[in-house]
């Protein structure tokens, strides 16, 4: 007899596991079964189909040569078969069987099985507030929600909508919503960044002001207290920490929960994030068991703790695992280093590793430098900007986490992936120094952006460079007596000097060397220039001249533009 | 006395470490020396000068926040001190001394040093055939070169160019003269395929038809024997291996060598490659003299070769190192993997590590594997297909390479990047699988293109995947008997039936299993479809049921197409 593989869940990481054993094992017999009609679809293209990029929600089930991903094409082209509306309600571990309950019938199955897949996912977390399950109150979990929000925005039937939470998903879905139907959105967060979880202070910002730039409200340090149906105009009224908003529609995007309750009943054990526990061959305690994607908790190689990572491409990548093993090979998967990519209306965000404060958290000295550069040569047409933000130990010099953002999303992402891939390797500044990344005019500066953030890194280190973040500045400014050093042409520092009048001094570095004896050294100051290198230069002969007391802004004029083009 | 450094070169890396050791010792004594007026520009701006993508020449030696990097920015701006046009002569390394010779005035000149840095660069080889000294025919090393030839270009004298070489500034200046100027270019070559010390077959033959696309006429395998000037029409007129071209202007891009002189009179060491021996602190065999940049040798850190990469991005990597290390600290220059970008028209090339025929060579036993697969989710829109090729030696499973190409030339360097970084860590194909890059539906797939060549590899090498590479295919097909067995849709299939009647067989994925009986176990086929893992997949089944002499066209139809698309 052949062997029989039972596969819960039918989304992403379940068919992964279903075709790659499959191509393995021409004989196994495999099922595949899921409690939704919709199976094998990229959930993660459920705000793109929200917003119109997608237009056809079978683009979201269609494999790339078109072929639609159902129970016919499973069992045609794959010969696997399917089961769907179908819960999964008990394991029989000591007699390797699973009950089953057709939710449409009522009907009870039962099948044996060698071995078991949990790819039971996650469920999006609806908060405990009154009137959390009012009608027109959504979740995105699945093709369902997205269908019915996008048949209420194509109707017309909404001009205002209200979204709780600053995740990705809650940035994406509020982009989608805003961007192509013009929806005026308000976005709501408990804490007081976008992308808490994600970001630093610093490119947070930056995020949080495009989001601005495009009409988004945003509310941060807010909570959403209660919904209530206002019975005048039927709109929704969301009571928050602050005040009330009456929006058509709510999106609760507060987090997803890993969907663990058939394995609970089963006594196979979640882990203190909640998601199931697996080895790195993603095996459960029961080694006839198998459990990957949005349902485990998985090992953080950076911090060393488990954590949730509800992510399509850790699901794909686990699956490949998974089947690997079934077949009696040796595949293991080792962990995450949080990579991670958003596009927040013209601006694409990347990251890999943690946050300053989950750094610091942890138990490391996290110490950071940001720099701002072209994609490109700086000659080369179309050279965009790119923000980075890098994170190392003080003390062991290693990398502990990058962020950038730019308009132009593939160039940022080749330099988050560069540093991302090498952190399970332990990468420490120096191997970002010495990065070698592709390198042409039209694809990136000969000392590419990377590597200087890992040289400025570097330089922070060595008490060389001494830093003020430009959020900090901005705030310190308004509050503290120190002045600005502009060291930028005269043109550039001219409305400066208008603006702030005597705080704004402006001395070009092609003159500091001859106009240094006008400056005091008792006198301390913020270092501006463009983007950051030339005050880092300037700070360092302002030192050997005695003028000991300044601070170089990171990311120079360039980024305090980005977070508050209000400075000026 | 403070430290007293001079730096003999201006261009890229004498530069560097001129501005980094200023900002570490605010009192060393460095003098920056060259040979030409022109200094610290960016040489591999020239093709985009040429071309016209930077208009003005300024441009390639501002700063990007446009300052002029000449002698009094360098003075003014940042204390070093700069001699032009003047000649290094001789080192007097006994009494740590070198001698000068200004080449206007023929003025003599000494200078003393504690260190002394050679940053001499490469020159372009002038082919030792007849007449490539004659007027018009140009090499491309310098500011002055590329002048030349873009004046003759706007004065509309060029109607017709001939390019020697199709190295990687062969290419460029092949697309700059062709693209803007619509000057009639043939490009000439000796190997038997475009960019031939840096890609495998099938990778160069998609840059091959670009060339080819765009109207470059592209002449492989063949010698240029001499130029003569034609006293009829005043043009040049090249003799090749195969016939007599007339042209305008002849651009000499046959590769360069290291400028040694210097060093080699002073009895400083030359390695095989013609470069100066450096250690990985970038010293020469005499302590107090340093060198980089294109004049010296480095490490290939895959082959374990030594070898010449002239490079500006090594270039400034090591001039930082180098800064560093007289500055007293411990910096390291370890080699290179050989990472390298090209845009060719409409496409980028990327690649890092060795070819195919460079790993054989070196003694491994090299397996590539070939995808082709969206840069973004294919549901996405504008998705554009990114072909990989990824090398593996069999034993240890070690990656020697990666090739890739397509159109959006961020995202093919994203993928190239993310593996060329762990080519110094020995990565093997099972990390290439769980490489961790960055992934939303707007930047990459679930299983990102990536991912997928370390995937296809693993089967290759599990003798899962028997694989032929199209280029070979297409050979093949015109001299075999075998059939290609086509499992693309019947409409997609259908002007191949047509045209290759017989040798033609579709049978659709969703029917093969039902339509085997009809495929004789005998029959030998080549497995075609869209872009290779769905005749993978058809080859696993077609084993299983003892149809086993298959062979899975690499990248599928795709790569056919971008290859050869008069095949349909």
């Amino acid at each position: 007899m052949s062997k029989r593989v039972v596969i819960i869940g039918a989304v992403a990481l379940g068919p992964k596991v279903a075709c790659r054993l499959r191509r393995l094992d021409p004989d196994v017999e495999i099922t595949l079964v899921d409690r939704d009609s919709l199976i094998s679809y990229g959930g993660c293209g459920i705000p793109y189909y929200v917003g119109g990029d997608v237009n056809d929600i079978e683009d979201l089930y269609k494999t790339s040569s078109h072929a639609i991903r159902d129970m016919a094409f499973f069992e045609n082209a794959k010969g696997i078969k399917v089961l769907t509306r179908v819960e999964a309600t008990e394991i029989d571990r000591k007699n390797n069987r699973i009950h089953f309950q057709h939710r449409d019938t009522g009907e009870k199955q039962i099948l044996d099985y060698d071995k078991l897949v949990l790819a039971t996912g996650a469920s999006a977390i609806r908060p405990p507030f009154k009137g959390s399950d009012l009608p027109n109150v959504f979740t995105v979990s699945d093709l369902h929600d997205a269908k019915s929000i996008k048949t209420l925005m194509a109707q017309g039937k909404v001009g205002k909508a209200l979204v709780i939470g600053a995740g990705a998903i809650g940035l994406e879905i509020t982009e989608a919503m805003t961007d192509l139907w013009g929806i005026e959105t308000t976005l709501v967060e408990m804490e007081d960044q976008v992308l808490p979880t994600l970001l630093g202070k610093c490119i947070a910002r930056v995020a949080a002001k495009e989001l601005e730039n495009k009409g988004v409200e945003l509310l941060l340090t807010e909570k959403v207290l209660e919904i209530t149906q206002n019975t005048e105009n039927g709109q929704l009224d969301v009571k928050t920490s602050a005040k009330t908003i009456g929006v058509d529609i709510v999106v609760l995007a507060a987090g997803v929960r890993p969907n663990t309750g058939l394995a609970y009943r089963a006594g196979i054990a979640t882990g203190r994030s909640g998601g199931i526990v697996v080895d790195n061959r993603m095996r459960t305690e029961d080694p006839d068991i198998y459990a990957g994607g949005d349902c485990v908790e998985i090992r953080n190689l950076v911090s060393g703790e488990n954590m949730l990572m509800a992510l399509g491409s850790l699901a794909n990548r686990q699956g490949r695992v998974i089947a690997t093993n079934i077949n009696g090979g040796q595949s293991h998967f080792k962990g995450t280093v949080g990579t991670f990519c958003v596009k927040i209306f013209d601006l694409a965000v990347c990251k890999a590793g943690l946050t300053y404060r989950q750094a610091k958290e942890t138990g490391f000295d996290p110490v950071y430098a940001v720099v701002a550069q072209a994609d490109h040569a700086h000659f080369y047409p179309n050279a965009e900007l790119i923000y980075i933000s890098l994170l190392a130990d003080r003390k062991t010099r290693k990398i502990l986490g990058i962020e950038a953002v730019g308009k132009n999303g593939d160039a940022v992402k080749a330099r988050v992936d560069a540093v991302a891939v090498l952190l399970p390797y332990g990468v420490d500044v120096d191997g970002i120094c010495g990065l070698e990344a592709g390198y042409a005019p039209p694809f990136a500066s000969a000392m590419d952006v990377v590597n200087n953030a890992g040289n400025a890194l570097d330089n922070v280190l060595a008490g060389k460079n001494r830093t003020i973040d430009a959020a900090d500045f901005l705030h310190d400014f308004g509050h503290e007596k120190a002045r600005v050093l502009d060291i930028r042409g005269a043109k550039e520092a001219a409305p400066f000097k208008e603006k702030y009048g005597e705080r704004w001094l402006n001395i070009p570095q092609d003159q500091l060397r001859s106009r240094v004896s006008e400056i005091s050294a008792d006198e301390s100051f913020y270092l501006l220039c463009d983007t950051g290198p030339r005050s880092y230069e300037a700070q360092v002969f302002l030192t050997s001249k005695g003028v000991a007391n300044t601070l170089n802004i990171q990311g120079g004029y360039a980024m305090i533009k980005m977070i508050a083009p209000e400075f000026i």
